[in-house]
């Protein structure tokens, strides 16, 4: 536990106000007052540090539409840029992503065959020289990796990505090295509840879980108590690995009878007879809506109720306020909300049930961009004052 | 998102520094300066705030144990006490805890049948009144009631006590009126990770797991990231509503083929022979631990495949450094911790089972007395110059 001294204070301060005006949009300056019962004058003071460092933009709002002295209206930066990378077993996907929120740009990189770790360091490092060149107005402050698999929290190892093929790949360090970027990595669900969290469906709440579907399996994320949840290494949020049946049917870890095991986008398309390929989370949802098929929906409902097993388990454990559930889960879930509602209230307290709302995610394709970028602005959010807060002494990357 | 001012700044390095003394036991002020980054004489103006107010002491060190000047012991007042209840089927038990850690009393007072929520009230007003009378020279601060059942965080409504029968009760209100003074409530399994935590098998972990058994089911609480995570309304840790079978047997809420339906104290006695009210959890521990017949050890070995599963979803979902099983679920464990380890092993994520230990949890008896007496603490840790922490100020309650 540390004590706080002056410095720390104007630390703490400053970082309070980046941090509101990068969560919740521009605000002005009489709502920073309101907002951080700090007097009028600290906030004067923080916000021209934070503009000179280049991190906040102040703007006067049209003046014809307001009685009054118009306040002036502080913004996150435009300029201030991470670059979001989510290597996949068929493309590499690089963003960037403003502090501002503006995801300015979004690559992606088909890969005929599942990329090795080097060969999507040497990929994702070829677009940020690209895009360095290209952004010579920005200044890009880092790179966030989402990636399919258990990421070690302390420094950015790969332990286990099953459907790349990848152990123990040291993927924050290559990349670093190659591009000369600082690198963050974490688990790609993790990061999507992250992003539902803050700019998402999620919004402004402090207890949530999601759950995403994808063609490597079922991973998820959680906040619990305001606090993103990795657990001990960063493992957190492996819903699809709950035993939801006693069948034989083993997951993508060996484990018999999962949620993964169970409910998969494969079974679906199967019975849909849609190629896996071509399908995406759009089409699998129109497919599952408009078709009448008899074995179509015996599918959907057993998975549903599957499903559900795992959701209840959840909601007994950490009684959170919401759920949301992203690709081709949300997909089941637009065939028969209710029939999962009722089928989780079945197996949960009805005072924790009452409290809980289950919901399609809301960013779609940009979901896990935003979450990784994030990764990168929490620690420019923690201290606006460190190196990576002194954008204006950045130059742009040239490689 | 609150700012930080002056007063806000004395105000939280006072909470640093009493809580250091109050969850990690005294310290010379020459530990507080390198624990908490403050200088000398910032240290020794707090120290004196909290002196004054009553919530430290200083001590001189033995000298004759010491070269050199001695540097002043600081310690948590063991005067200034927190009263514990649990009200549970077959009595009523009231402690008194001091901000030292110390339990100065523990006091078990039975009742024929399992009390109303009006009884239990009755029954412990009258001991806090003898206690009050007897503990003149002590300052009570407040009064935390362990539980057993679902407690609504937001103003301690028992919104669902099933084994006594409790629906919607509003045990922290009726309580204080009786009293005058502040209650805080919360579910008995939430206070027992707490206390084993700060004080017990947890100290020092920021992420773990603590499943209790008793006579009533199978109820648990959790940390997450740091943050004891009671959910939305405080209704986190309800491990025994689990789903581990697909058998019909049904729990204490009517769901089918639960942790707790599968794994019971009841069970372990009937195959024991041994009657339930006269039997403790050391005496079940020793008679578990003793016999040798097959019957008894099949039935073990039953219980414990059950709770692995239910533990491995745990550790797939929340990634915890360590499992705290209490109660009879302490005793299973120690029949066979092995094959527990094993079974959780095979369910689980390699990564995230090399992360987790379990144990059994080392607070005994005191356990929720502590946990509920830091309910109370908790109020004044955040805020020594509050109310409460005018401990100077308060006369000893006669009632």
């Amino acid at each position: 536990m540390q004590g706080t001294n002056h410095d720390d204070l104007r630390r703490h301060n400053l970082s309070i106000i980046l941090r509101l005006v990068h969560r919740s949009g521009a605000a002005s300056r009489a709502q920073l007052t309101r907002l951080t019962g700090l007097n009028r004058s600290t906030i004067g003071a923080l916000v021209a540090e934070l503009s000179e460092r280049g991190l906040v933009e102040e703007r006067t709002p049209d003046p014809t539409k307001l009685a009054g002295r118009p306040s002036p209206i502080v913004a996150a930066s435009d300029r201030v840029v991470a670059i979001a990378v989510n290597p996949e077993i068929d493309a590499i996907t690089v963003g960037v992503v403003a502090l501002s929120g503006v995801v300015h740009r979004r690559i992606r990189f088909a890969t005929p065959t599942s990329p090795t770790a080097a060969e999507a360091v040497h990929i994702a490092a070829g677009i940020v020289a690209e895009l360095s060149s290209e952004l010579t107005e920005y200044s890009i402050i880092g790179i966030g990796v989402a990636v399919p698999g258990l990421v070690q929290a302390s420094d950015g190892l790969v332990r286990n990505a099953p459907h790349l093929g990848w152990v123990d790949e040291p993927l924050s360090d290559l990349l670093a090295a190659a591009t000369g970027l600082p690198v963050v990595a974490a688990n790609d669900a993790s990061l999507g509840v992250t992003a539902e969290r803050y700019f998402g469906a999620g919004a402004g709440m402090t207890d949530l879980i999601y759950l995403n579907g994808g063609s490597s399996g079922i991973g998820g994320g959680l906040v619990v108590g305001g606090v993103a949840a990795g657990g001990r290494a960063g493992y957190a949020g492996e819903f699809g690995h709950t035993r939801v049946s006693g069948s034989s049917h083993t997951d993508s870890a060996g484990i018999a009878g999962t949620l993964e095991a169970e409910v998969s986008r494969d079974a679906l398309l199967a019975v849909l007879g849609l190629p896996s390929s071509e399908t995406d989370a759009d089409a699998l949802q129109s497919a599952l809506l408009t078709s009448d098929h008899p074995a179509v929906r015996a599918e959907v409902n057993r998975q549903l109720d599957f499903l559900a097993v795992a959701l209840a388990g959840a909601v007994n454990v950490l009684n959170p306020q919401l759920i949301v559930l992203g690709g081709f889960l949300a997909a089941l879930h637009a065939v028969d909300p209710d029939r999962l509602d009722r089928a989780v209230a079945a197996l949960t307290l009805d005072a924790a049930f009452a409290d809980v709302s289950i919901r399609p995610a809301i960013l779609g394709s940009n979901l896990l961009m935003i979450g990784a970028a994030e990764l990168v602005f929490e620690a420019l959010l923690l201290d606006p004052q460190s190196d990576r807060g002194n954008t204006a002494a950045i130059l742009p990357l040239t490689l």
